[in-house]
């Protein structure tokens, strides 16, 4: 039996439908929930990004602040753009594009973002109250990988999921959230012995490595889920896609998988984190 | 073959020698580390804990301030006296003894410890920072099963190992430690299916459910190193020593395992706290 096609742009297009809706009430009360983006230096892709972000913003009606930072800008000088973020009263949600140029800390400017304006998950306090289920937004695209779980109402409690990658964006937080649903979590990486060994175990596959085509179908149990969170140059997955699909119950294509839902995720948040700090609900 | 006896003793007492030294020259420049405790209500088990670690500060010439609370505290007022503490700079580490009373916001309470006295790691924080190896304290059971890990030089990167029990203070962030060091981990819980057949994959055993002898030795791959978190009533570990120890290459007993080295990860995190807030090293 063919497997059930993930299809990512349907979850995104019923999220902003949602949030169009809330949107539509938060201006009713006089707020348009705002995203400030900040990019430092010149990478052509991170430019892409971010003018995406601001599109998909503007398409919701939503409104958007680009700050564009020469790539020479200090760390210190960062911090303070983002500090007059954290205390813009109008500003609700604060993405700083990774990555930075290696000069640099890019920890410490995560950090610094307020935690109430973190909607796309990048503080170590965020990461900690997600673990914890302290209501604080997770990173977007782990966020993402739930929301098409629950789109689809895949059967996570109980069920065995390996993780393959453990980035702090990605593997540890998708890791987490899998684990408050109840999933038993494997989490694998670079020094995982036996990949495919493990990789059979799993009722659900979440490839979060970066290798282009690197989960083979032989590697997984006859049925499994794969959540291909990977994007590698020319759209290709981190699950090579046409052996996988032959052995898998259901998948997500790249593109069209997790992608599309991931930009959806930063604009939910942003329209919380305006009903949160605007106190209405 | 017998398993190797991994011996907490031992391996406290190893700490506290390394610790005089510090605490020594710390004290050559007039700086007495101390740790704050915060017991709200009668708990007897815990006002036990607490006795422990202020003798266990005073053995070692550190100091200690124990802070008693009536069990009608309410959670602003706790708030209050961390707050207090926080900014007492002759304070380094402050310890709030869990449990605190059911009408008590003990998240709230453990999360307004500052990150550079939390010297228990319970905040979600630290936690996060800890994960994301930032140099936050971990908690102190974690921590000590780590401790041991290094003082016996037990093998992790690339090993296989099963955590049993998902905590806040102890099954996440031993997985989290776990898995920067490079093992590959499985955290299970009480939704885990087949948890035997999970356990006999793994080549460490972390034992930190609640549950007196739950882990049985046949559930066990031969020659699985078995650390074990528990400490039930009568002094009763998690695993199930006598069968554990037939499979095992290295077990931790209960009493005498992972238990001496926590008090003494909490003392070294209180110095190491002393050293930065003084800025000595």
């Amino acid at each position: 039996m063919n497997p059930l096609i993930l299809d990512g742009r349907k979850v995104a297009q019923t999220v902003k439908d949602e949030l169009k809706g809330q949107i539509d009430e938060l201006q009713s009360k006089g707020i348009t929930p705002k995203l400030a983006t900040v990019l430092v230096g010149d990478d052509e892709a991170s430019k892409t990004y971010v003018q995406m972000k601001a599109n998909t913003c503007h398409k919701l009606c939503m409104a958007s602040e680009r700050v564009f930072l020469p790539e020479e800008t200090t760390t210190e000088e960062l911090l303070d753009v983002i500090q007059r973020l954290n205390e813009d009263p109008e500003v609700h949600g604060i993405l700083l594009q990774h990555p930075v140029p290696s000069h640099i800390d890019e920890r410490q400017a995560f950090d610094a973002i307020s935690l109430d304006k973190d909607v796309d998950g990048v503080t170590s306090h965020g990461f900690g109250a997600t673990t914890f289920q302290l209501g604080a937004y997770p990173c977007c695209t782990p966020a993402a990988i739930l929301q098409v779980i629950d789109y689809y109402g895949l059967d996570v409690e109980g069920k065995h999921a390996v993780v393959i990658g453990r980035s702090p964006i990605l593997g540890k937080p998708v890791s987490m959230m899998l684990l408050n649903r109840n999933a038993t979590v494997t989490i694998c990486h670079s020094k995982t012995e036996n990949l495919p060994e493990v990789v059979k175990q799993a009722d659900i596959v979440v490839a979060a490595v970066g290798r282009p085509k690197f989960v083979k179908g032989d590697w997984l149990k006859e049925g499994a889920i794969v959540l291909d969170a990977g994007y590698n140059p020319g759209n290709i997955g981190d699950a090579d896609y046409d052996t996988c699909y032959a052995k898998s119950s259901a998948i997500t294509p790249v593109p069209g998988g997790i992608g599309p839902v991931t930009i959806s995720m930063l604009l939910k948040h942003t329209v919380e984190a305006a009903q949160k700090q605007c106190k209405v609900s």
